[in-house]
């Protein structure tokens, strides 16, 4: 089989000059469909506004799953079914939190609860006390001094004016930039002992500190937000393990307010504070969370495999998750009622899913992937299990599973609801000119380049480190950083419907494009 | 005594291109001490978070003018007291505020009150309705069907991204252009009546909405903010007037959450909410409202004359009223301070006013000027009487108090809390040269301009519209109408301790050499 062997070795030699052949009319009937008769802001509004924020392991998280089926279903998708990742922790969900300042001033104060962390049961009244809790020294210090206090466990921060339109888009000579890549300089040695030092250091105290509030007394803690001007960035606290402390009721403070408790406090001492937070874990012990998967079965030669695309349904709970990432949930799902109302007939099988446990780091794909394609093995070497896959010093060998072989592509939208503006190709040499003849019939509505840059921190990670080829798009910010990644104003009204259709339509083409293409998109080698 | 007319005449007219006399030794006192001991900080915090926000007639406004006096004594000013503008109203103040959705989601959704509307007297359940009600019309079309019901009153709005940064500075080319004058073009015959119409239907309309929600039993009404990303901008609703209808519970909602309700609302028609406020009326019957006055006497042969600077002290109630307008307080506080702590004898007598009711139609400022210097009598014509002075056809003929003549100058800060760029000449010919030479100390820090445009919605109205030299600075605008104008992010934070310092020197400046010059400021011709 040796001139068989040869003649592929060829062909892949030869791939990058080759055109791409693209089928323009199904293109055509693709974009008319996602720009004339989307449903994406509809899907959108129903995930965010009728399902609410989808915290991994939540109330909301599992109805956001039975509707996400209800809608698959309905457009006549195949192999509709959640997926378990495994053992996620114990749900959780807040109604309602407060703080008012009763004393020198009365006055409400905006706040949020971190998630995984307990409710007042009631208003409690409590004085408030500076207090930075960041290491055992530190706990030393204020042992015995907590009690009935509400502790501000944050520096106060200096307001910054904003000197830049909070919307973003790329200019095209920041496109053209993009393109660039920088050659990696020498890590250096100490690196990685210094974040396995700071990673296990962070992970003995989180547990401690919570035993320490709970022992001490301490009513609530409020920590300042990121963000100036009131927006609240909250993400979780406490622990949603079943069986490890969850400390005490944690809060999350608009910055101006926070920074006002403080300079009372230093000024003359007194800050009379009442907390009411309305939260609950919704387990005794800890559950499984799921992904969403659905399929519009491939109908050629090649229907044994599989081109998938994906976003993460799990959410903060501040806002309602519409940029992170209800909107790429309401354009992968677009994307797939787009393609059944245009009559597409994949070649492969297209299968959609929509991750859990993203925000807890890559969770719900990590598990998917391993479960069907690949994984590296768990370490013995309990000091190496301890520490997180990335900063392992050796991954050990990848154990394939039988889908290894039959993933063709993957395509992940997680950067708000920019348009795509291109593709990152994640050093995938072969795969750069493919992209770039399939952006061709989307240059006009602004997606025109390919970088070989890695964009990282969401699910096609989960696929790219193990060899195989997943991409996440290159997407305009908007005011993605400014306002509203994990705040309060990650809403529906922040979502851009113009950038959503054309994201949509993009996204179908790329993943119709792969399903026909006649050999699965090529892989970057594997340092395995 | 021709001939000294003569003279007078000749010297005015030459005024132009006199060159003024600035004493620079004092000049640089004042600097330094503005610049390098400056209190305006400090000041400007225990106005916003010691004292709290200043509704005119509220308990805080109260405190303030208490504080004031109390800072006033403190540095050795002369004459210190608190002036009435007459009677304003009753107070009102709030404690705390907040509206949780029920269903269909149970969440939290961020709110502030109306001044002078009324508590709940605990929590209270109802669902929403979308009732815009703005005629007598609309209020015909919802009788009978508000009952127990909470009123969603606005329209919603459509997101805009921010496309331009929260903070300006004017640019050498804005500040060039702000020197142009445009002449007026002809007033169109039919604005004044229109205008006529529009205000009284409004006045009308008003106490009748009160008195239709009280009796319809609605629990609350829910606004729209007029501010995106979470800003809550909120002013008065109800009445302040002893013996009218205070209409029901008004809330003023983020506009992102406003428009959730509004699209739930739209979908399945049903939203319960849970609203709670504590806001009280302090008094019965309606009290008077003070300004707060105070001076350093003058030492000169002019004593008898005055020069005024001034600010208003009253402010909103959703943040603490740092920009709008207690940066201009704390300003005019701190240039009082400099110049007794420069050992400044004026030969004029300097009088400092912190104005009362500003944010109700310049009421402080306007009483008082009734009161010391002139105004125009009160029309005998109810039907004139019953429009706003501005809107009335003939004003009558002025009536001056014995002060009138004795008036050098006033002096305003009252634009938020950036630096001072220039003044705004307000049409006086014959001053703007001698501003110029009065800025150039303070060409180096940024203050450079003289316009003859006129500026208004302050308190030098009071004074210009009696013939009486009041000016208002050229100001940079910072995030002034982005965030903070009569939002609950007019906090301390967004303040400018340089650009305050910066102000506070001129102030002082410009107050000093109106006090020390021969002869009082130039005034314009008044259409009497």
């Amino acid at each position: 089989m040796k001139r068989v062997l040869l003649a592929a070795a060829l062909l892949a030699a030869c791939a990058a000059n080759a055109q791409e052949k693209i089928d323009l009319e199904m293109t055509g009937r693709i974009r008319a469909e996602a720009f004339n008769r989307s449903q994406v802001m509809k899907t959108l509004g129903e995930l965010t506004e009728d399902v609410g924020p989808r915290l991994t392991g939540s109330p909301g998280m599992t109805r956001a799953n039975a509707w996400a089926r209800g809608k698959f279903d309905g457009w006549g998708l195949a192999n509709v079914r959640d997926e378990s990742m495994g053992s996620f922790g114990r749900g959780w969900e807040f109604s309602d939190a407060s703080v008012a300042m009763l004393s020198p001033r009365a006055f409400p104060l905006h706040v949020l609860p971190k998630a995984w962390t307990p409710g007042t049961n009631g208003a409690v009244d409590g004085d408030a006390i500076l207090a930075k809790l960041e290491s055992k020294a530190d706990l030393d210090k204020f042992k015995g001094k907590l009690r009935g206090k509400i502790v501000l466990s944050s520096d106060p921060r200096a307001y910054k004016f904003g000197d830049k339109p909070d919307m973003e888009r790329y200019t095209d000579q920041e496109l053209h930039d993009l393109i660039g890549v920088e050659v990696p300089a020498d890590r250096e040695g100490g690196d990685r002992a210094a974040m396995i030092k700071r990673f296990k250091d962070r992970s003995e105290f989180g547990p401690l500190l919570n035993q320490f509030l709970v022992d001490e007394g301490v009513l609530a803690t409020i920590g300042i937000s990121g963000r100036d001007n009131g927006i609240l960035a909250v993400q979780g606290g406490g622990s949603r393990k079943a069986g490890e402390s969850v400390g005490v009721p944690a809060l999350v403070m608009g910055a101006e307010q926070y920074n006002m408790l403080a300079r009372t406090l230093g000024k003359d001492g007194t800050v009379r504070l009442r907390v009411n937070v309305a939260a609950r874990f919704t387990d005794a012990a800890d559950q499984p969370a799921y992904n969403t998967i659905a399929e519009i079965p491939g109908t050629g030669p090649h229907r044994d495999e599989v081109v998938m695309l994906g976003a993460h349904m799990d959410s903060w709970h501040a806002g309602t998750g519409a940029s992170d990432n209800g909107a790429g949930v309401a354009v992968v799902m677009e994307a797939m009622r787009i393609l059944k109302a245009v009559g597409a007939k994949p070649d492969r099988t297209i299968r959609v899913a929509l991750w859990t446990g993203e925000e807890q780091g890559l969770l719900g794909s990590a598990a998917y992937v391993g479960e069907h394609f690949a994984r590296y093995p768990e370490p013995t070497d309990p000091e190496q299990k301890a520490i997180p896959a990335f900063l392992r010093q050796d991954k050990g060998k990848l154990v394939r599973a039988g889908g290894y072989d039959k993933l063709a592509a993957y395509f992940n939208l997680d950067n708000g609801s920019g348009k795509i503006r291109g593709i990152y190709a994640q050093e995938n040499m072969a795969v750069a000119p493919i992209f770039e003849d399939w952006l061709k019939p989307w240059n006009d509505v602004g997606a025109t380049i390919v970088t070989q840059q890695n964009t990282g921190s969401t699910d096609h990670i989960s696929f790219d480190r193990v060899g195989l080829p997943g991409f996440q798009f290159v997407q305009d910010g908007l005011d993605y950083f400014s306002n509203v990644h994990h705040t309060d104003l990650d809403t529906y009204d922040h979502a851009s419907a113009q950038d959503l259709k054309q994201a949509s339509a993009i996204m179908a083409s790329f993943v119709y494009n792969a399903a026909m293409r006649p050999q699965k998109l090529p892989r970057k080698p594997l340092a395995d």
